[in-house]
C-alpha cells in the first residue's frame, strides 16, 4: 500500500522506508537458473534480469502478465528562451495523438502487451522559466509527484514511464548538471533537433538555470529545474519502488527524473533497469552515474517511454525462459 | 517458388538469380516514415529496419504476422578430438527437449509469437572428423542444404534459424578461418565452456582442419569443415533470400553458415540482419566482415536461434510503429 502524500516530507519518508527485494526469492531463482537446460551463463544478461525480477516480485518463478506504460505530459516556461525546434502546442497535440492511438508509444505498448495510460498535467499552465524563477512552487511539485504516485496500478508487475513536453530536454539537462556537476555543455544535447546556434543558446539557458538555483537536494533540484511531467515520472518510479514493481527506465528525461530519486536514496533505483541508451548525447553519462547498463542501444531519441517499452519484451523473454524452461532433470539432458 | 535442388549447381544458380528488394515499396516506406508523428530520425534504427523490411516484402506499410523459427540439429565427428564440454548424446536429448517445449528457444519463440519447427539431421550418423577427411560428401551436403531449403514456410514473413549440435563451435570457427583467413586462434572460442587446455586443443583442431581443406569456395568450405545443421541453416537462409523472407541471424554458428552464402554472392545476405552479438569471441569479427551491426548485445552464447528469436520483437516493434503510427496530417500535429 502507498502512503498518502500530504507533503514533500511524506514523499521523502516513504522512499526512505521502501522495502528491498526478497532475498529468498532471488536465491531460489538463482538456484533454479543453475538447473535449466543450457550451459551455465549461456543466456547472458537474460539470466541476471530474471533473477533480479524474481527478487523484486518475491517469486522465484515469476511471470510478467501486466506491464503498464504511463505517459506524462507537461509544458515548460523555459521554451520562451527558444530551446526547442517544435512549438509548445505540440505537447497537447501529441496528447491527443496518444489518446487516439497514433503515436509510437501506442504501437510499442501494444507490441509489448502493456496497458497504456496518459496523464496531461496542467498543459495550459506551463512551469515558470527557470532562468527567471523556480520552475515550480512546492505545492506544484507535490501535485505533480502525486499525479505520478497515484497513476501506478498496484496490480502492475512491470512499469515504464515516459513523457511528452516540448522543450523538456532543457530541464533534464539542467537537472543532470545540477546533480552531477561539470559544465552545462556536458549535459546539453540537440533534443528533437536544434541546430548549432540552438544548441549554443540551449547550453546558455541550462547554465543560467543551474547557476540561479543552487541545491544539493534531489527534490529541490526537481522543483527548481524540472517540470510537471518530470516530477510525475519521479513520483511514479518512487511509488513502484515502494510497491516492488520493477521499472524499465526510458531515455534522457526519464533518467533525469529517476536521478533526482537516486540523490535522495542510493537504493531508490534498485528496482530499475535502463531500457535503452538514447541518442541524446548526455544520456549515457547519466546512466553511467547511476550504474545502469542499457539493455538496448538503437539510436532512439523520442521519449514517450518508447525505449523503455521496446525493452519490455526483452524482460518478458528473460522471465519466460527462466520460468518456462525445463531443468536438466526434468528433460533428461546430461549436464556436462 | 523455390526451384528443385537437384544438385549443388542448382543451389548456386538459384542464389545467383534471387530477386532483390522492391525499390518502389522501400521508397514508399521511406516517404511514409518522414510523415509520421515524431521528430525526423527519432526512432533511430527502428526506422531503417522498417524501411528495409518493407522493401523485402514489397509493401510500403507491411505487417509481421507469421514469423518462423527453425532449429536444425546435427552431430559432429570432430567431437572425437575432445572439443566440447558436453557429450554428443546431448544433441538428441536437446532435440527431445525442443519437441517437449522445455528449451530456451521454445520460450523465446512463444514470446515472439513465432511458430517453431525442429529438424534433426541424421543424428546417429555424425559427420566425418574434419581433421581426417571432409566432414560431408557432396551428396550429404546437398541433402542437408535441401533439408533447410524445404523447411522454410513460403507463407512466413520473417525467419530465424538456429542450431543444436554438440561441438559445433569448432566447425563454425574453422569455416570462419577458411573464409576470412588469419590464425585459428582468432576464430576459436570457448563454446559452451571449455577450459584453457580445451581451448588450446580446439584451436589446434581448427588449424588442422583449415590446413587440410584448402578452398576459396563457400560450398566447398561448408562441405569440408561444416556440419549438417550448419548446411541446413545455409539452405534455409538461401531459400528465404529467394522467397524474399527477411531473416534475423542468430549467433556465431548461424553467422558462419550465412557467411558461406556471402562468399557465393555478396548480395546473398541483403535480406538478413544480425539479431545479436554473441559472447562467443569471434562472432563480432564475423559480423564485421559481413557488414552487419547486431540489434542486441546481451551476452548470449546459447545458439538454438535464441538471439535471433529475442530480436523478433524488435523488428515487430519497428514495423508496428511504421505501419501503425499516425502521420502529422492525420493527427493534426504541427511538424516543426
Amino acid at each position: 500500500m502507498l502512503p498518502e502524500l500530504n507533503d514533500l516530507n511524506a514523499f521523502r519518508a516513504a522512499l526512505a522506508a521502501a522495502p528491498g527485494p526478497d532475498a529468498t526469492a532471488a536465491q531460489g531463482a538463482a538456484e533454479r537458473n543453475g538447473q535449466l537446460t543450457k550451459p551455465p551463463g549461456a543466456l547472458g544478461r537474460l539470466e541476471d534480469l530474471a533473477i533480479w525480477y524474481a527478487g523484486w516480485r518475491g517469486d522465484a518463478r515469476p511471470q510478467i502478465a501486466a506491464p503498464q506504460v504511463i505517459v506524462f505530459a507537461g509544458n515548460h516556461g523555459v521554451t520562451a528562451q527558444g530551446v526547442s525546434a517544435f512549438p509548445s502546442e505540440v505537447t497537447v497535440q501529441m496528447v491527443m495523438n496518444f489518446e487516439h492511438g497514433g503515436a509510437a508509444i501506442n504501437q510499442l505498448a501494444r507490441a509489448a502487451g502493456a496497458t497504456m495510460n496518459v496523464h496531461a498535467l496542467d498543459l495550459d499552465n506551463p512551469t515558470a522559466d527557470f532562468t527567471q524563477a523556480p520552475a515550480m512552487t512546492e505545492a506544484e511539485l507535490l501535485d505533480a509527484l502525486r499525479t505520478g504516485w497515484q497513476a501506478v496500478d498496484p496490480q502492475a508487475d512491470l512499469l515504464v514511464v515516459g513523457e511528452m513536453g516540448i522543450g523538456n530536454t532543457t530541464p533534464a539537462a539542467a537537472i543532470a548538471c545540477a546533480l552531477f556537476g561539470g559544465d552545462a555543455a556536458d549535459w546539453t544535447g540537440r533534443g528533437t533537433g536544434v541546430d548549432d546556434a540552438g544548441l549554443s543558446n540551449k547550453t546558455r539557458v541550462v547554465a543560467e538555470g543551474v547557476a540561479l538555483h543552487k541545491s544539493e537536494d534531489g527534490l529541490e533540484i526537481l522543483r527548481c529545474l524540472g517540470g510537471r511531467e518530470i516530477a510525475a515520472m519521479a513520483g511514479a518510479i518512487a511509488a513502484a519502488r515502494i510497491l516492488r514493481i520493477p521499472v524499465i527506465l526510458d531515455g534522457f528525461i526519464c533518467t533525469a527524473a529517476a536521478a533526482c530519486l537516486w540523490r535522495l536514496s542510493d537504493t531508490a533505483l534498485d528496482h530499475a533497469v535502463a531500457g535503452h541508451q538514447s541518442a541524446e548525447a548526455a544520456h549515457g553519462a547519466v546512466l553511467a552515474k547511476l550504474g545502469k547498463e542499457p539493455l538496448l542501444s538503437l539510436g532512439l531519441r523520442l521519449g514517450e517511454g518508447s525505449g523503455g517499452a521496446l525493452a519490455i519484451n526483452i524482460l518478458k523473454s528473460a522471465v519466460a525462459c527462466h520460468s518456462g524452461m525445463a531443468t536438466f532433470a526434468e528433460a533428461g539432458v546430461s549436464d556436462g
